[in-house]
């Protein structure tokens, strides 16, 4: 039976976003057998969530040989906690902003194999380190740069959860502690109100406004800026748009800087939209890291971007949680 | 033969200082049985240190029962890495600033003992685990405060020693990006050039020349301000100085919020001679931090100062990385 166990060849990933909460059926390779998805809302409540998903779950499950092939299941959540398998207070899932649900029980009740859930950025550090670019590492960062900055920690080989299953919010260590920023988080100068997508398109509109430099990105209405008009336009060499990812790529190496002093980890690799800007924006991450950091830890820790598939990379993490389940 | 090397009732802390190597053989209580004290420095080499150590521990170790009652020996010392039982480039010590000494090694062969080494901020984090407050705790950050600002961190029960023994040097975080005061890594506007020792005896010095405020430190030579003075002023009620260490515990706050998005510790343990000024510091260090820490993180970090006696506590950190070899 242990044997058995043992040789169950998949695992269920569910990336749970606000708007789409999509599953996928991978093996040990991380290869995606089969895939689903439903909208995240639209539901009162958690138990009729589970229940949708379950429902759209079936099908694949049968696809790959049924239940009895499936060895676990990881989830991928924002406000995700490891340590309790809950969700608590999401302000973006209807069904979850005022109270704490026990999503990984519900869904192994539902289904009988065991559930694992993190947040999406611990995920994605663990999809990095059982399917890709930190195979084999035992100590990196997963830097992820989305509408917000997050990240997951890996420190002996282990997802660094703190006491509380929270650790590793390095999208909110304090960048400009004079005249920083508001950030989403009520306060001000974190790293996530400068380096986030948003960040990106609020220092695009800034120096739009205080300067009269030219740019393509004056053809745009400021307010609609995004960051891929940004890394457009950079493309296209446009001054402006490049120094916008001088900037942002400063200060993420200057916080990566910090993060050495704290983890010395081997690698610090980059996950999300952003860094489909490649050197764009690791150029100036490297260089500002190299000039900043204590001398000690000079020239030892790569800069990666992330080896997960850019459509299913949450997938991927949110199923690599899975394997990791003990 | 297993079963009486598990019993076996000491191990032998060498605190490596500057000036001083400080022995004790300790119980695993951490009462500390015997001790022995050589000069650090008047060596030629690293090989005639370890001889001269090995000399003044015989009469303790035979004191104690002989050496079949060592289990191991532990040292902290400047720039030891644990990995690989070395001091490497330690600029204060003759017989190691210019090379790497593999110290760990060298002791083992002699006395016939495992011997593990680290440097003196993790031994302090190791020592308040095995014998001080932070025994049980399985998340903590020690801040040790003398002439520099050290750090040990413990996760999920280890020690983080990072890709390269080095992980923990909290004291070079950046603090102020912009205008910040020199440190002696050749950086700028790290928390140790605040909030060691000798930044609160400079903070002292820049408060008395930018400021014609009366203080009993207007009294004093300024050039040999020390923060032991600082601390006495401020006992007396003096206001400058009071507010010299509010300056400084609002800084050690306001890192330790950016600590706990890091790794989310359950305590922050506060080390070394500057701990003896006791609310003076401790208080605006919990206010800052109160003020400036992620909400999810609001309220869960204890604030304590070492459990480890003072005068000892440096020996009692080396010994506990005795006990923790494997």
């Amino acid at each position: 039976m242990s044997t058995q166990q043992g040789m169950k060849p998949y695992v269920i990933g569910l990336d749970l976003g606000g708007t789409n909460s999509v599953f996928g059926i991978v093996d040990s390779r991380g290869e995606i057998k089969a895939t689903t998805a439903i909208k995240t809302g639209g539901y009162d409540s958690a138990e009729d969530y589970v229940e949708a998903c379950v429902n759209a779950l079936q099908p694949i499950i049968e696809q790959v040989g049924g239940i009895e092939t499936i060895k676990a299941m990881g989830i991928g959540a924002p406000n995700g906690n490891y340590y309790n398998g809950t969700i608590e207070f999401a302000p973006n899932l209807p069904w979850a902003h005022t109270c704490v649900v026990p999503l990984a029980k519900m869904f192994s009740d539902k289904l009988g194999v065991p559930v694992a859930l993190t947040n999406d950025a611990n995920a994605a550090a663990i999809g990095e380190m059982v399917y890709g670019v930190a195979r084999g590492m035992k100590n990196f960062i997963v830097i992820t740069l989305g509408t917000g900055v997050g990240s997951g920690i890996v420190v002996n080989g282990q997802l660094l959860y703190g006491s509380d299953g929270f650790a590793g919010e390095l999208g909110h260590v304090i960048m400009r502690r004079e005249n920083g920023r508001p950030c989403g988080c009520g306060r001000k100068g974190c790293l996530e109100a400068y380096c986030s997508a948003t960040g990106v398109a609020r220092t695009a509109r800034e120096l739009l406004a205080t300067t009269d430099r030219p740019s393509l990105l004056r053809e745009l209405n400021p307010e609609e800026i995004t960051s891929l008009d940004v890394s457009i336009a950079a493309g296209k060499g446009d001054e402006l748009a490049n120094e916008i990812y001088e900037f942002t790529g400063k200060m993420l190496g200057e916080a990566c800087a910090d993060f050495a002093a704290f983890s010395s980890p081997e690698a610090f690799i980059f996950f999300g939209g952003m860094t489909k800007a490649g050197e764009l924006i690791m150029k100036p991450i490297r260089e500002a890291y190299d000039k900043q950091v204590l001398k000690i830890f000079k020239g030892k820790a790569q800069f990666l971007v992330s080896g997960l598939d850019g459509a299913s990379a949450a997938v991927l993490g949110a199923s690599a949680v899975g394997w990791e389940i003990q």
